[in-house]
């Protein structure tokens, strides 16, 4: 892509680029027809359809992704359900915890999503107070306009604001995802923040849960949820995973599906929608272990642009170029595993084609983690909307295991033999048996578990009590056939004793690295940023796609509509079938110009013209999009440098200049 | 696989079959471990994740498909949401049709779904007659036995029937799918049938939808569905895809993607889960041209084994064996283009690994028909379930497209250029525009849709009441707001007359083929088909998959743990990585013999044994699954021959006669 029309050194117009992708069809939003149908009360944003080349897309994407992470690293790939029983999702957290924060505002009874919405007033009144000093705007900044449409200041009111308070907003800015509900109620206040459409006054802010419910069987008893992530389907399957990769430590997990979330008011198109589709690994490591990776010297090299928490703590958003090795090292970057991952995911990103320059790493803030996450950082492309979460690398340390663990009863642990034998001393809670069943009858199993989950800390604690009370009373871990929720149990039944076994197995809780990537995002991230337009025209946009996500590798033209070219057509269409090569034929009656235009802003990388020469001779044309540039030799010859251009064995250049030039000019 | 151990041959054994698919991971229940918990209330049934090997299986299959159908056919791929407006799917009928009858059984609180119910009782009646009259039973009717867990009669007793009721009970079963509510409420009633668990009497049926609800948007206000086929996504993109396609005709969408039905009472494992992977096809065509296919020539010598209708309805199950050809020229299946997708099905199905014999084509009987399909032929697979469905193939007709045209005003037509003009006489209805606004209001939309809405025969009808009553009722498309359902139209704003046109363009809803796959039953019925076991010994069970779909091509064992074949290990798996072929390394202790009979379990067809010759020579050993045979070679002979193999250019049989046969015993 010539670098004058770059996104960075000339403004990217968001119009002809969205003009593109609808006259192209690479998606559409779902249920236009309905949303425009008269009668129509349902709600259709945030839900996207893909048509052939967004989906061709789609899957070049997925299939790389599988192929840099599942078969380079042998994870063991899963597919599991959408629907999830609420149990499981309480017991994760994501029934009390997953939830936005919104804001209605009574007059218009609509909601807003309390953290964009202050976001988008305080960013309006720092462009008036600009436009009032008379500074000019950049670029990344008038683009934010665009991003909460329901939200957004239209009309920017020049008022200059005194040096401080552009200050305060600006702190506020850089930390605006470390706030919560009580926090933004409190900013809304304090800068009597209303909605911009229509100035009124907005309610405090409530929580909002993301997760879409239904229920499931002809009873309407049981709840489920979609999920809203593919991660808890992993973790459920923990056991049988370790089992089989043959009880050895670490292993990855990986799953590739669609995950759901209701997000309050979905906007920017493909950015924020309530169906996704995701790609996600937990990687199972030792806690002990220092989560070191063993193939982290073969990446720690790599420079990675890191945004770190303190510094945007600091009010800053600048990034700094490390190594990953020195930024695990410094412990900017907390461990070996997630540093690898970081590493590798940017390996990812610039395999298919994302511009190494529009790439940032950004570690969260404290509030702004998910409830599981201890840290966090993501993997940001910068687009027309601003910086764009896209890959998220959480350390979920033991938390999931645990819950689920702790929940179901299941050991979601290894078992590690130890070199040597080891003494260890600990508190142990002993049943006696026969007493338990006759006094506590059905509750009785409640009692060995509430007994069974005790820790080393609680296990003292309450052998004290137990000899000075004679009893300890214990919260059942369901609700008891009585109502109640505690459990008193006598010392008659129950005697806790510090012991010293001899322990040839260690027993520990993996933690989880989980890398996990929405596939929507990037796929438009990466669409704005390889889309150009040819110089002498605006009109002609490109797609630089790379050949290996691009939909259609060739576009096959035959001059005109001859008819002597339709069995070469044909031919040349089936011998690139038969080595894997998808191409696509375009006999209409438009100018050969005309079509080549048409397939450039399809991404197609490769052209193939048939004209009387060919009839005559054999020999054919190739042209590559990006340059334009045509090559001519015989159909063996080209076939086998598409072949070589596919598998990567031959580079773009080296195939335009080993091969004669043509010169035929392209007609419009 | 030796013939004396094929199913039809030898009993197929379920048991040791289910054990293989445990212990190997291919699929396991989901939320198993939330089952067994105390004080779960949830439903997990009919839930299911794949494993790694069930995970590939599946992946490879897919694969397979997008090849055989989308790109050799240059279908248009699209992947739609499945969370989808009511209103899409009231349009659609679902809302109002898409249910299956249930009883409640009152005492147990209890739902069945009703044909099951009177399908188990009957059967198990049936069979207590043969055995009240010493006929022995065949197996496929013994493992029917196992087809509804629920209320399958578990203890069948011996009680002779008269020989009437053992035909009215045969002719019923035989039809079974035919039989609506009220049909099944009377059987039910007539035959006395009741829950085989408890006997207790059951109410009369109620519909049930099938369809999974939420709601989306923090009002709640605008009420979802779960898609429970793909199929209307596509339809409702039909406008844009026309346009992709050049406005040419015919072509045909694609799309594979997950959909959802909230099943009464799921059971048969992989058979009847609430959440399944599906592919389907719709094929657009002109109603006009006979619905003729221009590649039927290529298909029409292939033999299928078709049951029809009429066949069914006397009360048989036999099939006939007819080139595809020759059941269309006869009328048994209606058109080419639903004979040639039957044929490319088969084709499909046996590419990937299903038994030809274990195949049949069914045609549905009218009330068995979905509610859209005017036509329906299945593709059923034998299973120790019974025949199984696993691909519908049904004729829409213009069903979909004219619905959602109606209801959203989108012109759902393809617009084709007429050789000639053509004169044509026609009823039309013009409004007085000027009129219409100040008398009408905001209602003067629906007057026009209710216009433009009437057929020819209805404008004819309309025109003799309006002459004569100087004012006609038309029902609106949409409750008015005054709460109204109709409009009165004076003959001052509405002339309806015949007028004669000249058409140079005639517009027609395309009629659709519809080929749906579910993923999830065909791989279940494939595990099933290619199951066997050695003959020496029946724990060592075997899965015959193809190389195409085998979860992991080649195995790569090193001899025993020594260091020096680690290198050769990771340098064989390199080099099978580098040609795209997938293989996985068992180094652990286990005896070569064991390793191989674990993978014969996961259906690996090749295995490489390196071995202190390797070491010495560079030669390596190949396995073949099925046969055990084993050749040794140079790693470059070997290497080549998998490639072969793998790329489909050299057949396993002359791989293993052209290089030398290795005959060192697998030891246990």
């Amino acid at each position: 892509m010539p670098d004058t029309i770059d996104y960075a050194g000339r403004p990217f117009d968001r119009v002809p680029f969205e003009s593109v992708l609808r006259r192209r069809f690479f998606f559409t939003e779902s249920f236009e027809s309905y949303r425009q149908a008269s009668g129509f009360k349902g709600d259709n944003r945030g839900l996207f359809d893909y048509g052939p080349p967004g989906c061709a897309l789609q899957a070049n994407i997925v299939a790389l992704w599988r192929q840099h992470f599942v078969l380079e690293e042998e994870m063991l790939e899963l597919d599991c359900t959408a629907l999830t029983p609420e149990d499981v999702f309480k017991t994760s957290g994501h029934v009390d915890k997953f939830a936005d924060w919104m804001c209605k505002d009574p007059v218009k009874g609509e909601y807003l999503r309390a953290d964009h919405l202050v976001e988008n007033v305080l960013e309006g009144r720092l462009k008036g107070d600009k436009t009032a000093r008379g500074i000019a705007i950049k670029q990344e900044e008038k683009s934010a306009d665009a991003k909460k449409a329901k939200t957004a200041v239209k009309d920017v009111k020049a008022v200059k604001l005194d040096d401080n308070t552009v200050r305060e907003y600006e702190e506020i800015l850089a930390k605006i995802d470390n706030y919560d509900g009580e926090a933004l109620g409190e900013l809304i206040k304090r800068f009597d923040i209303r909605n911009p459409d229509g100035n009124n006054e907005v309610q405090p802010p409530i929580p909002f849960n993301l997760m879409f419910k239904s229920s499931i069987g002809p009873s309407a008893a049981a709840p489920v949820y979609l999920r809203p992530e593919t991660a808890q389907g992993q973790f459920l399957n923990f056991r049988r995973l370790l089992e089989y990769n043959n009880n050895s430590m670490p292993f990855a997990s990986a799953s590739i599906g669609k995950s759901y979330r209701n997000e309050i008011s979905p906007r920017s198109g493909l950015l924020r929608v309530r169906e996704f589709l995701m790609a996600e690994i937990e990687h199972f490591v030792d806690p002990l272990s220092g989560k070191k990776h063993d193939r982290f010297d073969e990446v720690k090299h790599i420079e990675l642009a890191l945004l770190d928490r303190d510094t945007q703590l600091a009010g800053q958003t600048g990034t700094v170029q490390v190594p990953i090795g020195s930024a695990v090292e410094r412990k900017i970057v907390d461990n070996e595993t997630l540093g690898y991952f970081l590493a590798r995911v940017q390996l990812f990103l610039v395999k298919i084609g994302i511009d190494i320059k529009k790439l940032r790493f950004r570690q969260h803030l404290a509030n702004e983690m998910a409830h599981y996450a201890c840290d966090c950082w993501d993997a940001e492309l910068l687009t027309s909307y601003g910086w764009i979460e896209c890959v998220g690398c959480a350390d979920r340390s033991a938390y999931d295991l645990s819950v689920h663990a702790k929940r179901t009863g299941e050991k979601l642990i290894v078992q590690e033999q130890l070199p040597s034998p080891l003494k260890v001393e600990r508190w142990e809670g002993t049943l006696e048996k026969k007493k338990l069943g006759p006094r506590f009858r059905k509750d009785a199993k409640f009692v060995e578990m509430a007994v069974s989950e005790l820790d080393q800390e609680s296990l003292e604690k309450q052998a004290a009590i137990l000899k000075q009370e004679g009893r300890i009373t214990l919260t059942s871990p369901v609700p008891l056939a009585d109502g109640s929720a505690t459990l008193d149990i006598d010392s008659d039944i129950l005697t806790i004793e510090k012991v010293t076994r001899i322990e040839s197995v260690r027993e520990y809780v993996p933690n989880v690295i989980e890398p996990s990537f929405g596939i929507g995002r990037i796929l438009y991230s990466l669409l704005e940023q390889v889309y150009w337009h040819r110089p002498q025209d605006s009109a002609r946009g490109v797609l630089s796609l790379p050949l290996p996500v691009a939909p259609t590798k060739v576009l096959i033209v035959p001059l005109s509509s001859n008819t002597a070219f339709l069995p070469i057509v044909k031919k040349i269409s089936q011998r690139l079938r038969a080595i894997g090569v998808s191409s696509r034929a375009d006999a209409s009656s438009a100018s050969i110009g005309k079509r080549y235009a048409r397939n450039d802003e399809l991404g197609t990388p490769l052209g193939i013209t048939i004209d009387f020469d060919t009839v005559k001779n054999g020999s054919i044309t190739l042209r590559e999009r990006d340059g334009t540039k045509q090559i001519r030799a015989s159909e063996d010859e080209v076939i086998d440098a598409v072949k070589a251009l596919v598998d990567g064995t031959e580079a773009l250049e080296e195939v335009f200049s080993r091969l004669p030039e043509f010169t035929g000019q392209e007609t419009e």
